[in-house]
């Protein structure tokens, strides 16, 4: 008998705002979606108005995603437009899970009324990495996602305090990995202020997306081969190579016969 | 056989942001909701967080207002909390449609998340006033309803553009009459920048009240009886008056027999 | 004895937000500021942080205008970030002015801090076109301008409520006109909306810039010459050929001896 | 030769925003400004727009605290609204200079257009208790306070970072104490969240005052004896008992010879 590995590919998207762009979402949504071989994703975090998006774009975005069949998801973050939800902000935890609710609230209801599902939540930002470190936040975080829908899925750095929380709360959950960025011994990212955070070349990248998914490992930055289960793969859409990195993973993991499927199928 | 009469009153809630208060809400909801004599209104508008409201305050509102059994219902405006959804603002269709589909998918997961529904949808503000007049966008709001329920129920001023076109888009309306407001002759409210445009005293309002729920009809500023079919009456919230109005009105609509209901039960 | 022709050119800059880009803010910048041959416009309209720009953009862009010796204006706006300050709104008299005076008073620190001076005001989008027919509202702007520095020159349209109000409020104006734009014979502008409204050859516009400058005149679109008295040329930064139709205007103007100045020097 | 002691008395104001309302602005403003026999506070703290105030509000507090003679300063905050400032926010200091440059410009627009002069600057909410502990942070702001004009006098808690920043920036610096709370013994504030951290008798607070005024020391919390240098003690405007503790120190420090004064007249 033979186990067939399955990976499913993310991207935020939809983070445009009125006629504000940020990175070429355009670009990638084409690059990533609306190719003639079929969508490079499997997965769409979709903004929620909050750290970005607007109602038009999430309606327009949510639309395509759904006509693509990527799994759908909402990507709430700290209301901080300005900020882009990057800035920590300390917010109580009954602040969080509502803020949550509202968010994801909102796009299921985009989602709903095209004929699809909401499938996915994943935070943005500072919230996810707050969250990856801080069981509290984690906590209200996952509490505002089951009272929108305990069939949610919440998507969390593998390992971190947020899929606990998700665990915890009954959520299924999906751990996710970051092939484009180095790794500290004990699982956390390497921080993007030090030299050699980022893995810059596809192929590199396309590597260890593989070891990721089939292997359930990586190598730390300081040379340390970790375990890390991942059910889900971030792909960056905000650099230019991105493109160039997403197209290699999914040709890589097709060499390895790895199954790119959409999250809500396997976890 | 005897009709029964069935009115339905509504206020709007809900409009704190914050540490801001407007008008004395939590007076309000004491007065109005938590009575030892059961809830003076049958029915709650909720802000959604563009023009009032924010994800903590729509929380508490809704589980207030599942608790006492007060009809829960949607308030969207206009981006504009500076305005308070009171200044006029021109958008496209397109972009109202996705504000109203946004603003009451949001309060619709509160509602849920608290095992409770959604009744109604009114529009706050500018936006209620320019789609009494304007067709088009009306259509807009209808439409934004209609994507997150076709079941849900589109409040409009009576014999406006809105309740026109929330009946074409196959929406239940519920169709709203003002017990403090003087009336035109052509059944638009008299402006509030012309004198006697407010009815004050609270007897007045309650008769005006009586009269519009139990004989589909009101006395113009100018002295004609005009006909107007009547759901729901509003209670303002943002008046000292506004409490005695509302109890006024319930007091002469029980002597007549005449039977609050909110208004999902009838309209 | 020779009559020397002053003209300046304006342009919008410093409107992005955030990690925020409307149009391509930064190769605009390249093309019309920091050039070898020098800067090809004389006047940036600053955006104040309502409508567009955010306190880094403000203080990039003034650093950038002064560093370069293009007069500092500032660009107020609606406060309406997600519809880019383009939506009608309805403010009173005293919302507008005191909008104004707080947008420029900010803009004028920005400018004082670097040891240069505000110039003048231009203001954006729906509030320019609505004070260039609105004689109430140019006169709020106009009281708001004159708060912040009596000695600010006020940018209208040609033939405008605008300029009216200024010059009755004892303001410098400057009478702004469009190269790319299509004139009715009444010297407003032909709308967007039309066909026709736009004109895209850079030649063309350039020789319409130049009637403009040494004529006061202009063709309109239905055939009539008509005079328009302008001070200011505005060049869009947000079409692609705009770079290519600021330089031909340039050119052109050079070849007709017409002075590209700044708008403070002779206005 | 006698010594006379001055002190400053200090209070938030122009928390409104639109048509909300946070405590009660208006009669805060008369029992401390509009009152018959003088003003019983000598400075105003003005928010400027970003977690409170907006330009109606900043224009009717500058002009009021003008027109009683009441000393203007800026009260800038964090871009928090719907936190009121109060939730920290992990900014860089670029971005925290710029802010404070933005908002201290506005509101200094304001007080220049009514024939008046801002005085001083006092961070508000987080962005206050922050610069106290962060020297970074406390540098970034003083230089935002130094760009818009080297004569303002800064604000901070008495001995804290803020306050060493702002010398070393060559600013005016006024230290600030607060009567109406306990102190730790080296010098910072019990925090709210602790029993015994606010002084709720007019009458304790007013000793507490005194002591602070004259005698450049208070007592802390436990129990020891510690000196505080203060220049200005903060009358805080949001609890009811607000205006009474406000009454009695000005009360004792008349019968203890303290001499009212704006900080401006002696920092």
């Amino acid at each position: 008998m033979e186990i067939v590995k399955k990976i499913d590919l993310n991207c935020d998207m939809g983070e445009s705002f009125g006629v504000y762009r940020v990175g070429d979402d355009a670009a990638l949504i084409a690059a990533l979606i609306q190719t003639p071989e079929g969508c490079a994703i499997t997965s769409a975090n979709i903004a929620c108005g909050y750290h970005a998006g607007d109602p038009l774009v999430m309606d327009r975005t949510v639309r395509l995603a759904a006509r693509h069949g990527v799994g759908i998801g909402a990507h709430p973050g700290f209301p901080d437009l300005l900020g882009f939800g990057r800035r920590a902000m300390q917010l109580t935890s009954n602040e969080i899970e509502n803020d949550v609710l509202y968010q994801v609230g909102a796009l299921a209801a985009f989602a709903r009324s095209v004929g699809a599902s909401l499938v996915h939540v994943k935070p943005h930002g500072a919230l996810y990495n707050m969250a990856a470190q801080d069981l509290e936040m984690a906590r209200a975080i996952a509490q505002g996602v089951a009272r929108v829908d305990p069939a949610l899925i919440l998507v969390g750095l593998s390992g971190s305090a947020l899929i606990d929380a998700g665990r915890a709360m009954g959520l299924r959950v999906a751990r996710e990995g970051f092939a484009d960025r180095a790794y500290n011994a004990d699982g956390t990212l390497r921080s993007r202020r030090l030299p050699g955070a980022v893995i810059e070349t596809p192929e590199a990248a396309a590597e260890r997306a593989l070891r990721m998914a089939r292997d359930g490992a990586v190598t730390a930055y300081t040379g340390e081969e970790i375990a890390l289960q991942v059910d889900t793969i971030c792909v960056h859409g905000d650099t230019p190579t991105a493109i160039d990195i997403a197209r290699a993973i999914r040709r890589r993991l097709a060499e390895a016969d790895v199954v790119l499927a959409p999250m809500g199928a396997f976890v």
